[in-house]
């Protein structure tokens, strides 16, 4: 069974827009998450119109897969499962409507990490019968960074989500230093932050001051 | 050396709104382009925002392998690499943005075939150079089914591109009835067709008349 760091960090240069380029913004953003002492790192670049562009996505992976090495940190690529494999990252996360599972499992083998974004108890079991390592589970609260959001989860549900499966939850969507006790004491086995580290103006003191309250709830 | 097919047509979807899923119509853009005699079929479905979920490029990309390999045709993926390896296409066609040609050829071995979309003299070269099994060329003309081209080519350059690789030319970007002809004549081993296919009223006719034209010119 995989041990999950308490403190998920997702590192998404797009939440903040300071004139760099994308992939200079997550290599700096990646870098202040390690020096902030995070032991598992997610890289979300969003493609398409108006997103990333799939080499600069690569380009970004493999910088924060040298600086996660080096950290002793777990890399995880959001989506892309090719770049996944083409950074050797430690796996690769999909939501409900990207890769399955099953499909994911088939290109990364098992020696890679699968996650699963999941918002329901069905959508967890199903992952877990899939054979993802772990699931996200979410939005626990508003969100400026996904805007396709479902209805925010209540806490009882991640609960109920967490006694339903046996692979380690991730709660995810909103989660800032107030309220991770409450995240972690309704069963989050780990945390997910985006907003709260990337928009911080101290991403790296953001990363520690959560990642103790993470560790001690 | 690869034997490219004289026309080779552009499932998209997205070119037709007729209110059904993007898979199903994807698959039924596929039927028709097949019966009217495609022996080349690239499939493209842009995702993210407002684009395609890549579950559903997969099981479009799933639809298509089999109808394709029903019908003796050659099967492409554009720009997931991932989606390709797990329909078991015979190869993948990247842009200048998307992944990297050599870094596609790690994933996809040498088994299946990659395509670069190239503008320049320059970058056709650098295909080349990278193990490209073929190259794009284009846009030849006004184009509605990208947003973001750059602008139109010419015909000499199109020659230009042509003798200075080896690999197969496919023009691209706008090509009709009316255009087959000179771009044939300027070089292209193949041309490309997404709208004179897609929005034809009827796709299997146009794929016809236009494979002819394009065999005899």
């Amino acid at each position: 069974m995989l041990a999950l760091p308490p403190l998920y960090p997702i590192v998404d240069p797009a939440v903040v827009r300071d004139g760099r380029d994308p992939v200079d913004r997550a290599r700096s953003l990646a870098r202040a998450v390690l020096s902030g002492g995070a032991k598992i790192l997610q890289l979300r670049m969003k493609g398409g119109p108006g997103g990333a562009d799939a080499g600069d996505v690569l380009a970004a992976a493999k910088a924060l897969r040298r600086l996660t090495r080096d950290a002793g940190c777990l890399f995880i690529v959001n989506d892309r499962v090719d770049i996944a494999l083409l950074a050797d990252a430690d796996g690769v996360h999909v939501g409900q409507e990207d890769l399955p599972c099953v499909e994911v499992r088939r290109l990364v083998g098992s020696r890679r990490l699968v996650g699963v974004s999941t918002h329901t108890v069905d959508e967890a079991r199903a992952a877990e019968a899939d054979g993802a390592d772990y699931i996200g589970f979410g939005p626990m609260y508003p969100t400026a960074t996904k805007t396709d959001t479902r209805p925010q989860r209540t806490l009882d549900l991640l609960s109920e989500v967490k006694a339903a499966v046996g692979i380690p939850l991730v709660a995810i969507g909103g989660i800032t230093e107030a309220r991770i006790r409450d995240v972690r004491a309704a069963g989050a086995d780990s945390v997910a932050v985006i907003s709260a580290i990337m928009a911080a103006r101290d991403p790296a003191a953001a990363t520690r001051a959560l990642g103790r309250l993470a560790a001690a709830s």
